[in-house]
C-alpha cells in the first residue's frame, strides 16, 4: 500500500506525542521517582497505541469540515494516557518477581537502574498519571467524552483487560494451555490495550456506532496479529534488534502463539489476520490519505 | 460531641459500602488474581476515607431540599474508589521491596498469601478499577462531577500525592530529616488522600467555593491529625490491637513525628490539630445531625 505522507505524518504526531509526554513528567520532586518515570517512558518504544488513538481519530475526522480543538486535544491526551499504562505495565512485568528482566527499549530496566522500590512506586504512578491526563476539561461537551476514554481505558487496564491477562500469562507458565485459551491470554493482556486505543481514537472523534463496530473489528484483528508478530519475533530476532530480550518466552517455559502451532502455523496466522483487518478496513469511508492501511502493515512486517 | 445518631450513620454507610466493593470485586477469573483483590479490600479496615466522602456530601446536602440519585450513586462510588486506591497502596507497600511486613488488617499481607507476583498484578488492578467506578454515567449533569472526582483522585494518588510522599519516605529511611520535609512527606503519603476524599464529597454535594474552602482546611487538619496519631499508636500500641505489626517505624529506622518531636511533643500536636479541625467546622453551616464533629474526634481518640 503506498502511502507517501507516512513518514512525514508519524514524525509530526511523535513529535506533539514526546512534548505532552515530556511536560506530563516534567516535575523535579521527588527526585529518583521522577527520574524513575522519566527512564520507564522517554526516549524510547515504537509509540504504536498513541499512533493508533490519532490515526483513528484523524481518520473519521479527515471526512469533515472541521475538528473542535478540544476534540483533537483530548485526542492527544488519550494517545500519551494509553502509553503511560503500557509504560507502566512494562516496569511492573520486568521486576524480578514477574518477568525479571535487565533490558527494555535497548536500555537497563527500571528496577536495575533505580531499585526495585522506586521500580514499583514509577509505575503506579506512571498509572495513575495516565488517568490524571484523561481529566482536564477545557469545553462544556468534553467531559462526556472524556469520561468515556477513562471507562475504555479503565477496563482494558484492569483484571477484565491487562492486568487480567498477565495474571493468566503467570498462571499458565509451565503448562500445555490449548490455543483458545492462549487466545485469551492475549486478548486481555496484549489485545485489550491495542483495541483500547482504537476506541478512544473513535470516541474522541465522535464517529457513528457502525463507524466505530467497523473500526473495532480492524482493532480486534490488528490487536491479535500484534501480539502473533510478537511471539514471531520472540524467536526470529535478535535482542539487539528487538531492544529487550529475545528467546524469553522459552526461557520462560511460557506458552506462545509459537509454541502451540508452530512457526509456520503462527505465520499464516499472521497474514490471515492482516487480510481481516484490511477488509475490515474496506467496509469504511474513511478520509483520503489515512493512515490505519499503513499501520497494519506496520504492525505485520515490523523487525521489532 | 454528642452525636447519638452517628453509629447507625455509620452501620447504614458500611454496609452501602462492603456491598459495592463486593460487587466490585465478584468477577471469578482469573480466579488468582481476584481471590487477592478481595483478600486485599473485604473484611477489613476503618474504611475512613470512604466514610469522609459521604459524611461530607451529606453534612453539605443535609440543608438542601433534595439530592439528586445520580450526585448520591456517585459519592458512593467515589467512596468506593478511594478505599480501593487506599487497598491497592497497602498491598504494595506491604512487598518484600518495601516494608516487607506480614500482617495487616489482622490478616497475612496479600504477598504472604498469594505471592509477589499476583500481589503486584492485584495491587495494580486495584488502582485501575478505582478509576473504572468513576467512569459509568446515568445522568447528562453527571460527567463534569465525575471527571473532577477523576481528577482530584488522580492527583491526590499519584507523584504529586501518595506516590510521591512513598518515595520521599523511601529516601528518608536512615536519615535526619527535619519538621517541615517530614510534614511534606506526611501531606503526600497520608494526608493527600484523606484530603481528597473530603474534596471529592465537596464536588459532589456541588458546594459552593466557599463551603468547599472551609471544608478543605476541615480535611487538612483532619489528615496531618491521622498521621501524628498513626505515628503515636505505632509506638504506644500493640500489633493485636493494630492488626498490623506494632513499632515498625523504629525497626525501620523511619523518621516520624514521634521520632522528630518525642511522644508529648507529638501527643500536643494531636491536640493543636484537634482544636484546628473544630475550628474550621465552626465556620461552615451543615445540616443539623451531620457526623464531621464525631469523625474528627474518631480520628484523634482512635486506638487503631
Amino acid at each position: 500500500m503506498s502511502d507517501p505522507g507516512f513518514a512525514q505524518w508519524q514524525a509530526r504526531e511523535l513529535a506533539r506525542i514526546e512534548a505532552m509526554l515530556t511536560q506530563a513528567l516534567a516535575a523535579q520532586d521527588p527526585q529518583d521517582l521522577m527520574a524513575a518515570m522519566r527512564h520507564a517512558v522517554l526516549d524510547g518504544g515504537k509509540r504504536l497505541r498513541p499512533l493508533l488513538v490519532l490515526a483513528t481519530a484523524q481518520a473519521v475526522w479527515g471526512a469533515r469540515a472541521s475538528v473542535p480543538d478540544w476534540a483533537d486535544g483530548l485526542a492527544l491526551r488519550a494517545a500519551c494516557a494509553v502509553e503511560l499504562i503500557h509504560a507502566y505495565s512494562l516496569v511492573h512485568d520486568d521486576m524480578p518477581c514477574m518477568d525479571n528482566d535487565v533490558l527494555r527499549r535497548g536500555k537497563p530496566t527500571v528496577h536495575v537502574a533505580f531499585g526495585e522500590a522506586t521500580a514499583l512506586l514509577a509505575g503506579d504512578a506512571l498509572q495513575t498519571l495516565a488517568f490524571e491526563l484523561l481529566a482536564p476539561q477545557a469545553d462544556p461537551a468534553e467531559p462526556t467524552v472524556a469520561l468515556a476514554c477513562v471507562s475504555v481505558l479503565a477496563k482494558a487496564s484492569g483484571h477484565v483487560g491487562m492486568a487480567g491477562g498477565q495474571a493468566i500469562d503467570l498462571a499458565s507458565v509451565g503448562q500445555l494451555i490449548d490455543a483458545s485459551r492462549l487466545k485469551r491470554m492475549h486478548d486481555l493482556k496484549t489485545g485489550a490495550l491495542l483495541r483500547a486505543s482504537v476506541a478512544m481514537g473513535a470516541i474522541c472523534a465522535q464517529c457513528a456506532p457502525q463507524e466505530r463496530a467497523a473500526l473495532s473489528a480492524w482493532g480486534d484483528a490488528l490487536g491479535y496479529a500484534f501480539q502473533v508478530v510478537d511471539d514471531i519475533l520472540d524467536v526470529t530476532s535478535t535482542t539487539d534488534v528487538l531492544g529487550k530480550t529475545a528467546g524469553k518466552d522459552e526461557a520462560h517455559d511460557k506458552p506462545t502463539v509459537v509454541s502451540t502451532l508452530g512457526l509456520e502455523g503462527a505465520k499464516a496466522l499472521a497474514q490471515t489476520l492482516h487480510q481481516q483487518a484490511h477488509a475490515a478496513l474496506g467496509q469504511l469511508t474513511l478520509a483520503p490519505g489515512h493512515h490505519l492501511g499503513t499501520i497494519t502493515d506496520w504492525v505485520i512486517h515490523r523487525i521489532n
